[in-house]
């Protein structure tokens, strides 16, 4: 039985405040996946639940509702000629997530406007212009998106727009603001990335105050980087505004999951004062006469090996038929097993890493650790793996983010002396000259 | 030229205090690696620095000291009944570093014995025992070592010891850890690692607070597991111990480097105090009437995938050539692609993780993230990875604990239902039964 036929021919649609089966609530709109003889309500408390619908007569209508979250609650779109214009660019990811009734699982399925519709309130901060672009979630991303996201936010901007927000998946936006902040130069206005570690139709979601927060500073910001915008504390209390070459999800569910890695938050934004802060004095500042400049040649043919206590050193070798480029998770300041001493259990993986830089293949260290800068200096073992062509001494960037470049790297050189300036040059501010943390 | 013979035959020995080209300092044991005509004095800054010989009339005794740094202070060893029994057992690493003259890097080669003396009181707190087991760089460390290891302090524990320290490297000390909580078990008295993040020669070491407040615990802790006991801040306050299991390097350099992950420390060490504050209640208490068990069961055959976009499916594929289960570093709650909406740039890598998991692989998730639990039932791609039979739902472990964990699982089983419930087993308290963090 199509459930939401039969109640449309009753004279009930969606945000109706309906009641089923003694259980009060608005008609939701169908999802993808719900079955036909299913209906979604959203309960006073917030809650969505989904019912089965046996017999058509178990659901009443209780009131036609004008402001009812669903379909209905379109806000009208009035250009207001004295606020900024932002773009909001939508990938897919929890914060455009919905559960999936059929099996109670989050799915990426809701479109910019229905975003938007959560949160009505940004559209006192700037007029909105949505796009779509994708709709998965952000595990799923792969090079080839960044590459379409990045035409897509050149295009914005080259249509004059104040800033950009791309709602994304928290799981890999990291990889993502990094792609784009070395594919983006030279920007007249701030791209910001924003995403929610709890789906949008959940009463606890941190989606709205991301969401306001992203597009404030986006309309406002000083700051024309590629950025991440999220939760700065585990209550709803203000955003951090992250560099995107520098910033990395550390949890799996807090709404404070993403840090500056050995950097300073660029900015503290708190939308309910309509207030930024900046954190540190070196950035690059807006300037709408900016041409901003796409580079998309990337390779994406880089793999990560994560050394350990027992990892093969033909796995390693064997790389080279997969990727065009590693990168290293290395122990400590930059270490693999070398086994200078000869050690009976001891193995050496110097050969091995020597052979695939020989043979083209560069081969990227970063720290294991996530925190901190390496340095290939201190030990024997650092100073063997320089002298066969390691790059990354020095370096205290992300595992994300040397993979990222060296993607990048690799979409303009072939050249081992070249790929090394590139990797070795702060391109976009993806290493600390020195130390802050 | 050999300096140190002709010294000798002028009756300069190591440990006296001499003057060459106009630096004063203590004249220090040679090292492996000095060059024949260099000697290494400790300036009064405690700096050494290492000094090529020329002429050697230009070396001038200036005293002979009784107390100086190096062979001359080795302390007289003498059996307290009032005091603990410690064993301490070197496996090389930073701490039992020293500055390699020839290059300036940094080499393990202090014998325990050297170790002590860098820090005399630790004898005031305890009888200690030594023995090297190793003298290698925990880059080094294979699972085979662990084996070793587990072996020694199982003597150490049976000759009746109050507890075992274990000096080692810090790159791969919490694999260690994880691997001796697993094998060590009903342990009568504490086992403690203990490393330092810069060597024991250099006047800004750690290894004096950490060495002292291990051997503390060791002696008087009430704690009998596996723990690690480093630097609990940046200055050289206090210690803390972390659960075998459960604790990370997180920092390249910092002191406190060391830090346990979606848990509390286990205690607080003040070694100036000679005071343990307990942070926990839950831990097994110290019994030396408990027979401690050895299980050595291990097989090292795992490997690490680094989830990533970018990352190639037949890379995962291929991984089985070389191991016999396998740790994915999942993003998010766990998630790889498996890209249930058919777009065309995402990757499926469903059915390669099936495919290894029906050919007897099994696939464990651990969070790329490092801090928070999986959660798999929240996604849909969650729920697609549960079905075809990946292990880790629910678990906050950290990857390293997962692989180490994995290891010690297939040295038991090879049934795929066997190894599914000893992984989901808390053995050793290796995930916590809800988050604290």
């Amino acid at each position: 039985m199509d459930v939401y036929s039969n109640l449309k021919k009753k004279g009930i649609s969606v945000g109706d405040l309906i009641e089923v089966s003694g259980l009060k609530g608005i008609l939701m709109p169908r999802t993808d996946f719900s079955h036909e003889d299913v209906v979604v309500i959203k309960l006073s408390n917030g809650y969505n639940v989904g019912i089965k619908v046996e017999d058509l007569e178990k659901i009443k209508l209780v009131e036609k509702l004008e402001n009812a979250t669903g379909e209905r609650r379109e806000v009208e779109e009035e250009f207001d000629k004295n606020k900024p214009i932002v773009s909001l660019i939508a990938c897919g990811g929890t914060i455009a997530s919905k559960v999936e009734y059929r099996t109670g699982a989050v799915y990426p399925s809701y479109s910019p406007q229905e975003i938007l519709n959560f949160v009505p309130e940004v559209r006192e901060i700037a007029n909105i212009r949505v796009k779509k672009v994708f709709e998965i979630f952000s595990e799923d991303i792969q090079p080839e998106h960044w590459i379409k996201l990045a035409e897509e936010v050149v295009k914005e901007i080259e249509s004059g727009v104040d800033g950009v927000v791309i709602t994304h998946g928290t799981d890999t936006m990291h990889y993502t603001s990094a792609a784009l902040s070395f594919m983006l130069r030279n920007l007249p206005v701030p791209v910001v990335l924003v995403g929610a570690q709890r789906s949008s139709d959940r009463p606890s979601s941190d989606a709205r105050l991301n969401l306001l927060s992203a597009v404030l500073f986006a309309a406002k910001g000083e700051i024309a980087e590629v950025v991440v915008c999220m939760h700065g504390s585990m209550s709803d209390e203000y955003c951090l505004i992250h560099r995107g070459t520098r910033v990395r999800k550390l949890h799996t569910s807090r709404r404070d999951a993403f840090q500056s890695v050995n950097s300073k938050p660029l900015a503290k934004v708190d939308c309910f004062e309509k207030k930024i802060e900046y954190l540190v004095e070196e950035y690059r500042r807006r300037d709408k006469n900016r041409k901003v400049e796409l580079d998309k040649k990337i390779n994406p043919r880089v793999g990560v090996f994560y050394y350990h206590p027992g990892a093969s050193v033909e796995h390693l070798k064997e790389m080279k038929k997969h990727y065009d480029g590693l990168v290293i998770a290395a122990t400590g300041l930059g270490h693999v097993g070398v086994n200078p001493y000869k050690d009976v259990f001891s193995k050496n993986f110097l050969p091995a890493i020597k052979d695939l830089i020989d043979s083209g293949i560069p081969v990227v260290f970063a720290p294991q650790t996530i925190f901190g800068r390496l340095d290939m200096d201190v030990y024997l073992t650092g100073r063997l793996l320089q002298k066969v062509g390691v790059i990354g001494n020095g370096c205290d960037w992300t595992i994300e983010t040397a993979l990222v470049k060296l993607m990048f790297v690799l979409g303009h050189t072939k050249n081992m002396e070249e790929i090394k300036r590139m990797m070795q040059e702060n391109l976009v501010g993806e290493f600390g000259e020195r130390s802050e943390s």
